[in-house]
């Protein structure tokens, strides 16, 4: 087989607060499957979308690449969405929202991730930490035989056909504010708890497995971080064409059996859950479904089985969109929104990392110089208490009482204000950096549908130069119409849940720092009452 | 003459926060009376009286050095506490508290003092400032002919004789926690306000007055810093062997007209006037009451003149106090009493030392980092505000606003924070400031006693040989007896007051304190208030 396939990595690596972006393409070709040759790396221009976007699944009647004369069919080649889509595993799929699967190829492409160690955007910790963990995390997999080689080899079309046909449709209303995905009247939602450590091959490995409790069953199911992550490949499969899908929280090698670092990691998954659960279309689905509430070990396995054979993935994914009662969209229009949002999530990229950077420097001084400096002098009054009460002098106890218990009030507020950012700037950076990531998957998602969008603006073109037909034209129209409907109901539950979350996070910092201040407050009410002038 | 003369000056130079300490010895010899030279200058060993002390008051019976033989005798020489005194003025005096005054020698030194630049201990600004200064200061007594120089032609034995007639009877009372000053039953006390610029010699020189009103009598007099000085000089003089007299705040050349400045010297200047109207002794001595309540200009006048040609200066002054009802004090007891409060004194230097350095270093981080961190945080918020606003979404005008007021209550808060020393730490770094000028002055106060107590302990040797008689010695041991009693007095009236002192400083600091963070808080309460999840 001769394809090329590019999959681009955009990484970060967080040292000490200085952000670095590394963008790596890799390239796979008739190599090994576990072989990676690293083409370049360069830095990444912040907020773009750079990366040339795949836009083959409009080429239908182009001429393609000599290089993609040899890509198999899909069997259901006759599907109009698939049309677009067939050539996209042949074409130059810099754009994993376009990215193949199903079909040997992907299939293949797939298992090299897995193996070669494919990690998602902004996940990247360095080729060295990156394997060492992924080994471990993944090392279940490759010893039992389990989904990602075996199924190579059992799966097949006939499977794969299955899978496809399974997929639901996706409701598109028309709210106050515009399209609006569907939103079920319960809102689900989950609660990720309780870490144990496990083991398996005796001991030898062992891993932390989290309780996941949907609010819809009430009863928990097991995942470990690697479950996650495999849920999180399948829904930017199947959405990320269509839906910005967020990371997950770095992975880390050291210390990752550490009580703070579960800690943490729970409290982001749980994070990355409410966000997916928070999603109509991604928590409907039914991947998610079953991560959310399998019955047993053989139900688990055999959904992960189907999900990972399910064909609507991509761009095929709008073929489910259906925007009911929603008229066809004037381009123009919906050009300006495009450019509009792409602006404000540029600039919203900005204002979080600064927020981000500022919230660091000043977590640093509140846990650093501040509660030293506090200590000091706390530590300076009650020095004094003691000379004082060298002076022999009859009658002080009082002050030096008082100035010890003012002293002791300084070293009080010190371990507060030291303590303090873990319960009030912990959650502003946490919201913060959830939104980063989020940010940080808008410029492709956009990116997908500006590209849709210059193509349906050249069909007239190409109506007058006979490779298309007017009808052909209006079919393109239409489904560049669906994807802007489905954008921009994206838009608009990004923006409602933006409002939400801010004012959530905003009145949580306020509360604590109330809190924090009126204690602060009280503490030095109780230290002054004990001085006296009379 | 042939006579030797040392004064120390112990100085101070605040250097940011660094405090260099230099005692410069200069002796006056034979040379011209504005002559200066300065011998040595060696670092200051803390917290000691390692200078040499003047121990000559004592030695009446002692073979007296070579150079002291031409020394004129007093006219008073048959007091039994000048035959102490009359050697002072030929022996090694290193010791201000030793100095003689009142005999054409003493003045002639004096003099030299006043043209040459005589400062307090810790008031010295270096060689070049303090004569630029202190030019200004004085040049109108210069032109005008005024009474430093003046009075040497003028004034004689028979007007010196009369000031000495006129120093009062000191009280000193047992009381609860041993002797204590008599103190009165109306405390004095006194505001300096106003400071109005004025000007002399047709506008060619201008200086700062500043308006003096006592509690007493509520009738304001003017006074330039110059005759703050002069009152500085004449009470050190007079009474510094036996009280403590605070240097006044420190001389500066730059800026001497600017606001700021003069704000700060008039709340210095207070602060020692307060202090010293505090004190029994001091209050109702002549000069003071001269300074506070003088009729008009020839009052003044006349007034300072008297006191400059008081004789009861020194060690002088203990002749003029008057333990009632005492008996003579166990010396050992005495000792113990007085290493004590050396030790004390010692301690509570550092540990008011340490207090401003941790003050100093927090001033510093809340007027500089601290706010300007608030502030970063401030425009974050506001500028992620006005990110939203160009969401283009619908309904979000509530989260904005507030976001907008939160970082404008965080830039409030900034500002807050950077003015807030000046409500708080300022009276505390005031205070302890003040504080560290008068335990400045024990070393040498204490170390006074100290050399009287060792002396009456070698009586009996003394005794033995024949050199004095056992009258003599029951003489010395009344003596020391009296001036052990008076430094008692001294150290009640520190302690007393240094409880009160610190326990209001302690009190006005929380206080503050507590209002700066409830209003924090308050502020805070109301930028929550506008955040709404519904």
């Amino acid at each position: 087989m001769n394809y090329i396939h590019y999959i681009h990595f955009m990484c970060h690596i967080i040292l000490n607060n200085i952000y670095i972006y590394i963008y790596i393409y890799i390239q796979f070709g008739l190599v090994p499957e576990d072989y990676i040759e690293i083409n370049q790396a360069q830095p990444f221009t912040s907020g773009g979308n750079a990366a040339p976007l795949d836009l083959s699944f409009f080429d239908s009647h182009m001429p393609t690449p000599a290089s993609t004369a040899q890509v198999s069919h899909r069997d259901n080649g006759n599907d109009p969405w698939t049309v677009f889509d067939n050539n996209a595993s042949g074409g130059f799929s810099n754009n994993w929202a376009a990215q193949p699967e199903g079909t040997e190829t992907g299939k293949t492409s797939s298992n090299a991730w897995h193996s070669g160690g494919h990690g998602h955007p902004q996940a990247y910790q360095g080729p060295g930490a990156e394997d060492d963990e992924w080994d471990e995390e993944w090392d279940d997999v490759k010893s039992s035989g389990g989904y990602a080689e075996s199924e190579a080899g059992e799966g097949g079309a006939i499977n794969r056909g299955g899978a496809h046909g399974s997929s639901m449709k996706i409701a598109l209303n028309n709210g106050e504010v515009g399209p609006v995905w569907a939103y079920p009247d319960y809102q689900l939602d989950c609660v990720v708890a309780d870490p144990k450590k496990g083991s398996k091959l005796y001991g030898l490995k062992s891993y932390i497995e989290y309780q996941v409790t949907p609010t819809t069953t009430n009863k928990p199911v097991n995942h470990r971080y690697k479950h996650f992550d495999w849920l999180y490949e399948r829904l930017l499969e199947k959405f990320g064409s269509a839906i910005p899908i967020p990371c997950l929280p770095d992975k880390q090698v050291a210390g990752r059996f550490e009580d703070e670092f579960i800690k943490m990691r729970m409290e982001r998954l749980q994070g990355w859950m409410t966000r997916m659960c928070r999603h109509p279309v991604i928590s409907s689905s039914e991947v998610f479904q079953l991560f959310l509430s399998y019955k047993d070990e053989k139900d688990w396995k055999m959904g992960k089985r189907k999900a990972e054979k399910d064909e609507t993935v991509g761009v095929m994914v709008f073929s489910t969109i259906e925007p009911e009662g929603l008229p066809d969209l004037d381009l123009i229009e919906v050009e300006q929104k495009c450019e509009q949002f792409n602006r404000f999530t540029r600039a919203m990229d900005d204002g979080v990392k600064d927020l981000l950077t500022i919230g660091n420097e000043h977590w640093k001084r509140c846990t650093g110089p501040l509660p030293k400096e506090y200590q000091r002098i706390g530590k300076a009054f009650q020095n004094l208490s003691s000379v004082f009460t060298s002076s022999g002098y009859e009658g002080e106890a009082a002050l030096t009482d008082a100035l010890t218990a003012a002293g002791k009030t300084y070293e009080e507020i010190a371990q507060m204000v030291a303590e303090q950012p873990k319960k009030d700037l912990h959650f502003l950076m946490e919201t913060n950096n959830e939104y980063k990531g989020l940010l940080g998957c808008f410029p492709d998602t956009v990116g997908v549908h500006k590209a849709a969008i210059e193509k349906v603006k050249e069909a007239d073109k190409l109506v007058a130069a006979g490779k298309i037909t007017p009808s052909d034209k209006t079919t393109m129209s239409k489904r560049a119409s669906t994807m802007s409907y489905s954008l921009q109901a994206e838009m608009n539950h990004f923006h409602s849940n933006r409002i939400y979350d801010y004012n959530r996070v905003m009145q949580q910092y306020l509360e604590q720092q109330v809190k924090f201040y009126e204690m602060i407050a009280e503490k030095l009410r109780h230290a002054h009452s004990r001085f006296t002038t009379m």
